[in-house]
């Protein structure tokens, strides 16, 4: 028996669809879309790293994320007008750069900068693990693309990085919410995870009252199961080639 | 013989494709596609009018701007990171505002404000005269949706407004330019013409070098024959129904 | 045998000190230190809420945090003079204001605003748990005062909250890291709980590498001895006559 | 029979004063008055360009703007408290920019920038050209001041240029509105030509409802004669030696 | 014998002119001019005054101070692109504030705000201290300005006040350094005084090296000289009508 | 008849406490007590001077403040929050270094400049002093820890440096004012001196009404004296040997 709005099962992912190489200009780039939250990633090659690197032989790889005015029901206003950023957007950059870099082999990557943008074009929850699965093809389609122009023998992509949210909703553990149900939901997950299974990011926050270590163990068993999903999706549309690349895999 | 980047005649307009309703949050919104150029215009519904009218029993609509970072050929730093709006932002929505009020009927429309927010995904030239084109379908259908939601015998816009850029190439004019043309055009226009035929805004730069009286007067010539299809363009895809109610036509 | 540092066992905190209504003028105010990382908690009451709450009936409470330029071993630029504040300083506040409300009945509180200060005169690690733990007290203090003055029966506050940081070292699981542990750590995970033993916050980052279900086992095992001794810490400090006005002890 | 405020006949422009050389510091400077508009425009020079144009041994003309706190009729906030520039402000100091570079010869001039400051002492309608028309005379006297200084066998300035704004008001066509009859216009023009009658810059808007290509037709032929005029007031202010080194004449 | 670089003797103040009434826009203005620093000082009315004086019945005095890029012998970047005040700016807004504030009744004065803007054409030395004798005069001419209108029976003014800055050089102390000595001195004194002989504010500095109470003394001394020229310039371009109305003179 | 709130007599400084090393990264650094006023004064040095010192082989001194937002009998807005540094804040800091510039021999420091952070833990008036007598404290600790690191054969320090605030307050001059008489004295003065009695920085302000030069007189007496007493408790915190170090003593 479903209890979810949109008739899903308490386990079950938003359909997931992903249009790679869009837009035309960056070296990475993927409209990621699970159900009505729609993330637009790109992945930007700069050929310096930031002033504590140089010299060290050490690439970087960052995040920067926004909303558009309208992806949501009523309209925010622009951070570029305010001319600063929220909290949310920084805690956001933050976590998408971290695991990016997770995954990433910065040595061989060599003095060069990734530039990962996530712009939410339509939100609908799970703005910020949408952010990270798709900056994750994002990421391996601009490493691809130098690795073909500067001849590397492989990717500096030690592994594959997925994130989805769970949470708590009237006692129910349940997987990928959208934005209705995390308004409700009294406690909120976001779990990042690598392609072998191994933890980048664990954030659960009980705002609405305090959780148990047992509801950790059940939400963190909801998300390893949503997680194996979308890993198997990055590798449908990164196709047999290219996923062939990805360290270890 | 046709001397364009993409087998254009001078005078043909880039292929045109629109998405209504898309993104789904917004009063108005659609996805406007001029060749490579894609901006996304909303058009957001407010129940409140700047202070300068309130009292007034006058609307107001006003329009901002963005690019994403990875719109263009090389990233651009992102504005909400930089703190502050660029000068050719605050021109571009300066324009876009200008033009949508020239076609409201801002006493009808009463004490509301109507943002459009135009946001381009993918940059190749044109992107303010398709932020023009695609803001009066947002505002159009935020309108729509206002009256039946009001019970309005009809919508308070006085008529069409499209736009185009001209420029003139090789002492060629030619319309429509793509972002390679533009950038080699010695001479840029671009103009805003109502459903009419009446202008809204005609702005001609000669930075390369001044031009004539009759070059201007050919590039109009240019802009209104390009505008004239846009208003077809833009009339099939609000359908018969809605494009019936616009002021006048 | 002791593989740390400053001789601790792995399981063991930092000696902590607190000096409770320092400064004097706040309306709850303390010291916290834990080891050399001294933190200055106020709270301060605002007789009003953000706009969002007005009519409402209920309260809030939020929380800002800041670094002295020299809390650190090298000088860090003030972000009053850089005019804006960093990410990590936004996820700090957001992660200390949610803590802080997990554990206030905010319709009790009543229509107005506590504000809590963390500010870092000395930095040696752990300088976002020691807000918590000191905000903790802060906030107790600042309803104390206005339940003296408001004649009200109990204390707004729901139950006790602390935190600690742990992280994994050298393959070794280890309670309250310090800065030179910290920055060597693999795995870093930050934990708030509550008297009774629930979650309110758990932020777990392998920016060195992914981590394991069972590592985030034992490192939450780690956390939950550590905090039951800082609640004890917080306990003594406050005296058995407020402490027994904290909800449900 | 004049149907203007001040007396004027619809294509008289109204009397224009400048005083050279004032401030004393500039490199080029003039205080140019067009009835109750005064403006102080200086030219600067800076021995290095952007850093886009290091190393092409291209030369660069900018140009900032101001209005003084109480230029206007009731005191506007100043921009530098406000912390940013306004979108009005923007668009001018990019209209007098590329103007000034029209008439500029960049490469003759060598990796040096020319700054044009233009500061509203007094406002009553037609700034911005007044601007265009003073900066005209800063930029040559500053010129002419390399040029002495560093032997250049001619001024690298390769027309001159001049600016003024004409609209329809009460369906006439009128020359060099002042504000109160700007603030009436249904459509306002500006124009920026050069001394052999190129068009450099054309501005027409039509907020207050659109406009024709007739009246587009007469108000350019308005400012064409009002340019003319000024022209002549630029080189009777330069002197015959001076206007004698602008290329061409 | 002189040692002045403009042949002045060591207490000869620089000639002072002033133009009343410019610009024409506000209640209160002048431009003054002391030797080569020109500086517009205007008075603005607000019909309210900051927050923490509603209810009040009393007014405020406050002062903004800027100057144009152009005005000094290189050019400044312009504070309202830099985007905040300088520290020197904030400095003497203060000053220019405090000082007008001292000789202004603000109760009779009534809930309105006068806003002082001092913007500095052209520097030469003593820009802050021409910005509060010029203040003065506009201050003056608003407060008859408002007392006309609303048929006050007496001007809101206690007393004049003038500024003057004397400094030591080459172990001479001397009145109304210019820019060149000013950067030689070793002490800098600014001093504004009332009609009366009151010192409303006095700030020496010994940057150079520290100074001795003998050498204050005298410094005040020459200050309170100049200044009594000063108050009687100001009483002659106030005209006798107007120099009755001022408190107590 | 002592006349003060707190007991003291007109003429005698609030009890003084210094805690040298704290906090304990910076290379000088102390907590400073002048009753209830509280501030953290450091000293931090950073191999390099601003740009306008390059080569020229001279080092720079430089101050920041801050008051923490509940140094205050109620809470002050984070500077850091705001985006901007107020005038009050902008004028201590450059007060605080000019200061210390006055007593280092800046020639001998080298291109290196010395940061001084001086932020108020807990203010109840004569905090901009306090800030200035501390810094020489933390000064001098940060020159004599280069001085044994660069094996200097003596510190670039010319004299002690302290500073008092002094007042007048129902007619009587009072030295050493807390908030309460400090917001009730109607004249206000900063002084600055040096060891050997110099006067480094004299500020007075009537604000509340003009002050006479026999006030003026008196209030520096005043100063003088308190100034000694700040000078022996300097000396007697650094200690015999460090003291001895100092220029001249």
């Amino acid at each position: 028996m479903s209890i979810r709005l949109d008739g899903r099962s308490p386990d079950q992912l938003r359909p997931v669809k992903m249009r790679l190489g869009y837009p035309k200009h960056a070296e990475g780039a993927v409209l990621i879309e699970t159900g009505d939250t729609h993330v637009l990633c790109t992945a930007s090659v700069e050929e310096r790293v930031p002033l504590w690197l140089r010299g060290t032989g050490q690439g970087w790889v960052t995040a920067e994320y926004g909303m558009l005015p309208r992806s949501t029901a009523t309209r925010n206003e622009r951070e570029a007008s305010r001319g600063k950023l929220g909290g949310r957007t920084q805690e956001i950059q933050r976590l998408v750069g971290r695991s990016m870099r997770a995954v990433t082999d910065l040595k061989k990557l060599g003095e060069r900068t990734i530039w990962l943008d996530c712009d939410v074009l339509q939100a609908d929850g799970g703005t910020r693990t949408a952010s990270v699965t798709g900056s994750f093809i994002a990421l391996t389609l601009a490493l691809d693309h130098l690795a073909k122009k500067l001849e590397w023998p492989e990717l500096p992509i030690l592994d594959y990085a997925a994130a989805v949210s769970v949470g708590v909703m009237d006692g129910v553990p349940m997987l990928d919410l959208c934005y209705e149900e995390d308004s409700k939901a009294l406690v909120d997950m976001n779990v990042v995870m690598t392609g072998k299974g191994g933890l980048i990011e664990v954030q659960g926050t009980g705002e609405g009252g305090p959780f148990t270590e047992a509801q950790l163990h059940e939400l963190l068993q909801l998300a390893k199961q949503g997680i194996a999903s979308l890993l198997e999706i990055q590798k449908q549309y990164l196709g047999p080639e290219l996923a062939a690349k990805i360290g270890g895999q």
